[in-house]
């Protein structure tokens, strides 16, 4: 078994601490027989949360990491303990290739910055890019990227994120060309900055691309499922994913208030609490979790802090599609290709 | 009766045309009876659609206007017919003092243009900006801006914003010292761009102002009625009021497919009807109807293209309110003392 079909976890990150990560490790080897893993975290901890997991622990080493990053951490704290804690040391295995790639649900400012540190951006990309899966009306679940790696962006950026974006989305949503648009403020052609129309009217100029360019995209379309990438710069990416978030969560929470303003609601809420179950568990975090740091030297995938086993499984899957396309090299090719063309 | 208690009404404006407006109009009168009104559009229309509403007729005047602004015009075709179209004459009229404010319902870009161009910035104002109230889990609505009038904003920009829209929220939401937040990407000192930073330095460096400076507000925390004033430039306003909306409805849609997906769930629908209505009462946007533009000569409020008779009413509500508190002066005031106490 090579390092191919081989993950890193960082054991001891996320809010559920050891135990759900290794359920949700659990559940990932049963949905991936092939795939190994790495543990890293406080070895007797997990050696003895292992038992539990006769499956997985055939299936996994242990490795010790004497130290976590904590959740409130700030990345330069974090990155003097790149060799000393769970989340270093899951990354460290991914660069030197025993690893395929790092799952970790710690902190991620520290994430971002070990894994930039230390992998490195691919050849000729810029800036990489944290990108996640967005719950939609559409069929599949929507790409949306840059998600706060990039406070500032210039048009490059966003074209590569383009390209980064949508080489994803064939992997991790199984379509040929997905259907790309650049987040902002109105669709016609002359909104926006500078430096989005610049960026649309590179992609533009490139029909070689394997993607569909569909112009500009406004915040109240997101969720529709009309596009399968969004692009944008990491502030408004932010705002945006945050956004949704929150007003999901408003929502639900003004519809509790509403089913418990009456005895008559109260009754009703009964009856359809199958249908209310759809709706949450369409929008829980937990079955759209693992984002993604594209254009750097190896696979890194971050869960939710709050993710449940289920959520930890869904980011592990996330990193096994990935591993299996060979990610990394769909998007030098790309990138080679746009370069190659444009030049 | 003076101009101060008089509102121009762009009367042709809005998806739902003339009959629309006036009805919204009729509402206003009778919740606010010292109310005047100047009925700008189609005179022969506006005075056959008085008929049926006495009540209003008795406190209008009707000003003809020949053309009006399409729904799709740029601003800078609106511009060229500012004289001629129903929105250029009601922004005329509070330019020439016979109107305390302007109520259109009309397209977004050109109303703003023309606004600007008739009525131009306060003096120390460097940029107007479009603000909105948004539905809240607190007990009043939260004011944010910039929604979409300046796409890039410097720091004293986002200053200016905070102090026009504290007062602005004295005013709608009838608050003393509202709490005023500016949005990023994080609430550590360290988050976001430059511009947010220094913004965040001088409004702290001015604590005489009438308001409470709450730092910063992630974009999950926007509806949670924990601050009163959300600042950001118009291009993350934009895409965060719109994200917001997009949600809104995206849940809302989930939600029915939801409830028709059994019998049962239809049934618990229909039981549970009255509960939510109280959630669609809520995030009604004609309940929250009225964005304005602050730091200009003058009062301009856009209402909802979409609005209902209700919307409108609204909308107007949000103009004689400012009309009452002298809003202008107001924001004068608070800029003057603010500019004072820097130097």
């Amino acid at each position: 078994m090579g390092s191919s079909a081989r993950i890193a976890v960082d054991a001891m990150g996320g809010d559920g601490g050891l135990a759900v990560m290794l359920a949700g490790v659990a559940r990932a080897r049963a949905r991936f027989p092939d795939m190994h893993f790495l543990l890293v975290g406080d070895e007797n901890a997990i050696r003895e949360e292992l038992r539990t997991h006769p499956n997985l622990s055939a299936a996994s080493e242990v490795l010790h990491a004497p130290e976590v990053v904590k959740s409130d951490a700030k990345p330069s704290q974090a990155i003097r303990r790149a060799k000393t804690t769970s989340m270093g040391i899951a990354i460290a295995q991914v660069k030197a290739g025993r690893a395929a790639a790092a799952v970790s649900a710690g902190n991620t400012g520290a994430l971002m910055s070990m894994a930039k540190l230390s992998l490195r951006t691919m050849p000729g990309i810029y800036r990489p890019a944290l990108a996640a899966l967005m719950p939609s009306l559409g069929d599949t679940d929507t790409v949306m990227l840059d998600l706060g790696a990039n406070t500032e962006c210039d048009a490059r950026n966003l074209v590569q994120f383009a390209v980064m974006g949508a080489a994803y989305a064939r992997t991790a949503l199984d379509l040929e060309r997905p259907r790309v648009a650049l987040l902002n403020i109105g669709t016609e052609d002359q909104k926006g900055t500078d430096i989005i129309r610049d960026a649309a009217a590179e992609i533009r100029a490139a029909p070689h691309l394997p993607l569909e360019f569909a112009g500009f995209i406004e915040g109240d379309r997101l969720s529709r499922g009309e596009v399968d990438v969004i692009v944008c710069d990491g502030f408004s990416g932010n705002i945006a994913l945050k956004t949704a978030e929150g007003t999901a969560r408003f929502v639900a929470d003004l519809l509790k208030r509403a089913f418990r303003s009456s005895i008559r609601s109260k009754v009703g809420f009964l009856i359809s609490k199958p249908a209310t179950e759809l709706l949450r568990d369409h929008l829980d975090p937990n079955n759209h979790n693992g984002a993604v740091f594209l254009g750097l030297n190896g696979l890194v995938v971050k869960s939710h802090g709050g993710a449940n086993a289920i959520g930890i499984e869904n980011a592990i899957a996330v990193a096994a599609k990935m591993v299996r396309d060979d990610l990394g090299r769909r998007i030098a090719e790309d990138l080679g290709n746009f370069e190659a063309k444009a030049a």
